[in-house]
């Protein structure tokens, strides 16, 4: 494989008791994966961290460390629980400083008193780091080097990555097609899937059992980066699904 | 703090390229989340990894040796793509052997050439393993050691853990009330909030805010193992709010 058409690879850091404990459900990984995915960037693994300083900050410098670029949500607003700044600080090493643009910003919708502490400390950027807009409400995101710095609460997550896209160097896109086979289980499904995947190891064969309403069956999803070879292993899939005697593969979107 | 009023601890592995493409949901996390903490098993840290054998067996053997449980989903069925059972075999240094019980299962079901070579593979588990009950359908899961396999389909997932919630030596269960504000930015609530944090080391404070139809605000959510402490530290709250002229704070469910 030229260097070029190396994988660009990223990483997600999902910061938050609140998730750990179950009472809210994430949707920021989906979410992240699927836009990164659009920008040549494959998420490459995902962890989720409790509000603790050392524990953020150090997964932190294992996923940058490995990966080509990070994105964290969660733990950046005013309360006591939004340590994320401390811990990007703490895993570069470096120090905490208000940044002016975002210090003007909070100063144009608080003055006095209104300007408490703990909004105040929504300016806190790492030295070196550089500003994330955020166009929906709040204060922006953040970034240092390879890694960028998001809220938790969805749609102003979704906002920020817009600001991430541009600066991506991503590589070439995933694209991926799914076939549905409804009626035939996946003990039957396996060889002639595990054929074509077999004979197209630069690519990503899966096979996703489903059991409902429509009966039982699979999503059968191959995925890869070269459009004309996920052409072939389709139809390739279609012959060897016919070939084993699977009727009713069809096409899907997905 | 005693040994015995240590916290007990899990990790949640979860396994699928499906997940870290975006495509799926995951809603395992939260689920496993709930149900461990019902039985006095905090999780402290999750981690999603892609089907590669090396990935899953490195990330298994960090968190087993770190937390007290490790609950892994997805990747025990029939297709190729299915190899959490070679990766927990090598996490654990042993060898795959056809489980006598899952073999009988499979014979029941299919006999002759219908008991695939796929379907047999779903018969293997590590060499000193154990089975997870799948009272829904499909083969057991497994488990070794501190470790429980189950399925990534999440109805046959949420009914496996029934059979694992019985075999945790769980703490003090964790328990959490939350209280909702609504008109008042965390900018405000930040200060009452963690004084009482502050006056609480072994709790868990957090605020989430919110912004939609019913305006912005947050809940402020106390989590901790004594119910005495809970209480006191809501009462607390509910104080420290009114004397920062917060209005309408109320308890709710969540």
């Amino acid at each position: 494989m030229a260097s070029a058409e190396k994988p660009v690879t990223a990483a997600i850091l999902i910061i938050g008791d609140e998730i750990l404990s179950g009472r809210t459900q994430d949707t920021n990984l989906r979410d992240i994966a699927r836009y990164l995915g659009v920008h040549g960037v494959d998420v490459a693994e995902a962890r989720t961290v409790p509000d603790v300083i050392e524990e953020i900050a150090q997964a932190l410098n294992v996923l940058r460390a490995r990966y080509d670029y990070v994105v964290t949500t969660g733990g950046i607003g005013p309360t006591h629980d939004d340590i994320t700044a401390d811990a990007v600080a703490a895993a570069f090493g470096v120090a905490l400083e208000e940044h002016p643009e975002i210090l003007a910003t909070l100063q144009d919708k608080w003055t006095g008193e209104d300007l408490t502490p703990a909004r105040r400390r929504m300016a806190r950027v790492p030295v070196g780091g550089f500003l994330v807009k955020n166009p929906l409400r709040g204060p922006p995101g953040f970034g240092m080097e390879n890694v960028f710095v998001l809220a938790g609460v969805p749609d102003i997550m979704r906002a920020m990555l817009e600001d991430v896209g541009p600066r991506l160097k991503g590589g070439k896109v995933t694209v991926s097609r799914t076939l549905r086979v409804v009626g035939t289980g996946e003990g039957v499904l396996a060889a002639p899937l595990e054929g074509v995947a077999k004979a197209h190891p630069a690519m990503s064969l899966g096979s996703y059992p489903f059991f409902g309403k429509e009966g039982f069956g699979a999503n059968l999803v191959l995925r890869g980066r070269d459009p004309a070879e996920l052409a072939a292993a389709v139809a390739e899939l279609f012959t060897a699904l016919a070939e084993a005697g699977v009727e009713g593969a069809r096409e899907v979107e997905a």
